[in-house]
């Protein structure tokens, strides 16, 4: 093993939960990470340094959004996506079969792959999990996922089933391609853990994939509209069937709730529109809630939106004027709200880290929920 | 004279133009300025770190947008427009006129003021010179203007005549106001020259409003439809009859070009939303002309928009990042474009600054014609 392997270190764990840091060819991501999704090659409404001082280690880019526009091939004849998007720090892929699936107009899925037409402009495209893997090589990310199938819940068993088999099928042609594209050094693949509810299904999938073996497992077809307990379970009951010393995706989660209880049950990566969109929208993140910065009692508010937030966000402006810029639609509004919640998000995570490390996880859940916890 | 007294030096001179520095009491401003516009508390798409970074010593705020939203009352309960906003240096306020002609509705016109409706919600508000200066106070301004009446071009002489003199009579209302309002020190208010193209109704203003003595003045009613040419013509005819040692500012201009040519012509002051609406617009300003980002040559280009520009959008970025952005309609785009603009502009102002020490300028102008000029 060179300096520049990827691997992940425990370094404590509390109940199911543990704190670690994961080592890659870019640098260190502390976990339980949030890694703040930057869809087309910019975390919406926010340079990439307001992103590294919020605290974030890595973010997500868009395999689907960035084939299609600017294109992979252009994204490496620039230098590929770090440079591109001046984030010179950890960088995760999806495989684009999430958004092939929820974006794109007229998909056929086969064994090979799915054929599928842009939501831009109707072109016609095909991912296969080889294409998928190549992609995510010419943006060079450090990160990479298999091509899986992702079923609309809720589903019968059957198609559940069907789809497991076929990522599991695919997850084998991934690690293939992948192995196969010659990685620098630091670079990994993760596997996806499929099978809906079931949880049967979700052990069969977690012992196939570790039987192909990855460098980490991520959680898909969660947070696609279930209630939050079953999500939970599904979590819990996945979690002890995946290798210890591998770090686990909880993928397109959540809210700060579902943080928190998903890093209690195990979880280590997270990633989730949440705070960005919402924070375009008017939702601020607060250690006291979600609140809605357009609400009349904002217009006249000195303070910022949280004592506590050590964001730009709250540091230099009154909640009035952040109520003012939203109210008036102005870019500003946008680029501060996003600006906060990440921060907010980071913190969270941040004490999430220390609660493990102290054993306090319980008491820190606890507080967490009447508003009270410390971070 | 305290320390913080508004005063004007001229440090030097090329023909008629000049280059000197304005001492308010939040900061020295380096003349000839280009002042960025901060319509509604902010000016569009940049956080104001980033427009002091550009290089701006001070900016504009719209006194008609900001008495309707957030309302100046309110600006002043949360302690002035500098906090409210995060900018600490100095601030010129427009008086409301201009927008109350060109944006409101049902507009009517008296010796009193004007009496109009709110183009937001149709609510009914009053502007006349008292309460013009009671707002600029209110939101704490450095620099107030007179409210004066700018008629659309083209005008008849007697329309013309008639609105410039009701201006002298409201600047005499004005300036009575702005006395009796006990303006701390530093803080002055300017007279603003009218006449439209007629060179001796500008004159008469001029010498109509030196009477009534003012700090600095302005040319109104330009920058509104008239060809180059006649702007450069009203403002050489006029610029002689003010004083040498009070700084002049051309309200509402302009292109690059529009600045070099009035900046010989003795202008020290300019404002204008064109660097940053064009950015919105994907139109960058660089030393070889204005381009437009979303032409698809840029799409593979690895050089920033500008070589010789050190704004973060050249420094971090390629002009096919940008590109991207802007076809994106990502917010981030218009952040960069915007960047960019501002400090093109400013980077321009620097440079006419340093040919005029140096009696340099119409070298300077002919170079930067045709793009060779060195800024
Ligand atoms: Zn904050
Ligand atoms: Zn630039």
């Amino acid at each position: 093993m060179t300096a520049t392997d990827f691997r992940f270190h425990v370094e404590a764990r509390d109940g199911a939960a543990r704190v670690g840091n994961i080592r890659t060819g870019r640098g260190v991501i502390r976990t339980p990470a949030f890694m703040p999704v930057g869809t087309a090659a910019t975390v919406k409404a926010v340079p990439p340094e307001a992103v590294r001082k919020a605290g974030a280690d890595i973010l997500l880019g868009n395999t689907y959004h960035l084939m299609l526009r600017p294109g992979a091939e252009r994204v490496a004849g620039l230098g590929g996506l770090h440079k591109f998007m001046n984030w010179p720090h950890p960088i995760l892929t999806d495989s684009g079969g999430f958004q092939v699936m929820s974006l794109a107009s007229l998909r056929k899925i086969t064994e090979e792959g799915v054929a599928f037409r842009s939501h831009h402009d109707g072109s016609a495209h095909a991912m296969s999990p080889e294409r998928s893997i190549e992609i995510q090589r010419l943006l060079d990310s450090d990160i990479a996922m298999q091509l899986d199938e992702c079923v609309a819940l809720p589903a019968s068993r059957e198609e559940t089933a069907r789809a497991m088999q076929l990522s599991l099928r695919w997850a084998r042609r991934s690690k293939a391609a992948f192995e196969a594209s010659a990685p620098p050094p630091g670079r990994a693949l993760f596997g996806i853990v499929q099978g809906g509810t079931e949880q049967d299904l979700r052990q069969e999938s977690a012992q196939g994939l570790i039987e192909i073996g990855f460098p980490g497992y991520a959680l898909g077809g969660l947070a696609v509209g279930e209630p939050q307990a079953v999500m939970f379970e599904v979590i819990a009951a996945t979690t002890p069937h995946l290798p210890q010393e591998r770090p686990r995706y909880l993928m397109g989660v959540g809210k700060p709730a579902d943080i928190v209880g998903a890093v209690a049950r195990g979880i280590d990566m997270f990633d989730c529109v949440i705070p960005t969109r919402s924070g375009r929208n008017g939702q601020a993140f607060t250690r006291q809630g979600a609140v809605n910065i357009r609400n009349a009692k904002y217009a006249d508010e000195p303070r910022p939106l949280d004592d506590k937030c050590r964001c730009p966000a709250c540091r230099d402006y009154s909640a009035a004027y952040i109520h003012h810029l939203v109210r008036s639609s102005e870019i500003l509004g946008a680029t501060l709200m996003t600006a906060h919640n990440l921060t907010y998000y980071q913190d969270l995570m941040a004490g999430l880290r220390t609660a493990i490390r102290r054993g306090q996880l319980a008491a820190f859940v606890a507080d967490f929920e009447t508003g009270a916890a410390d971070y």
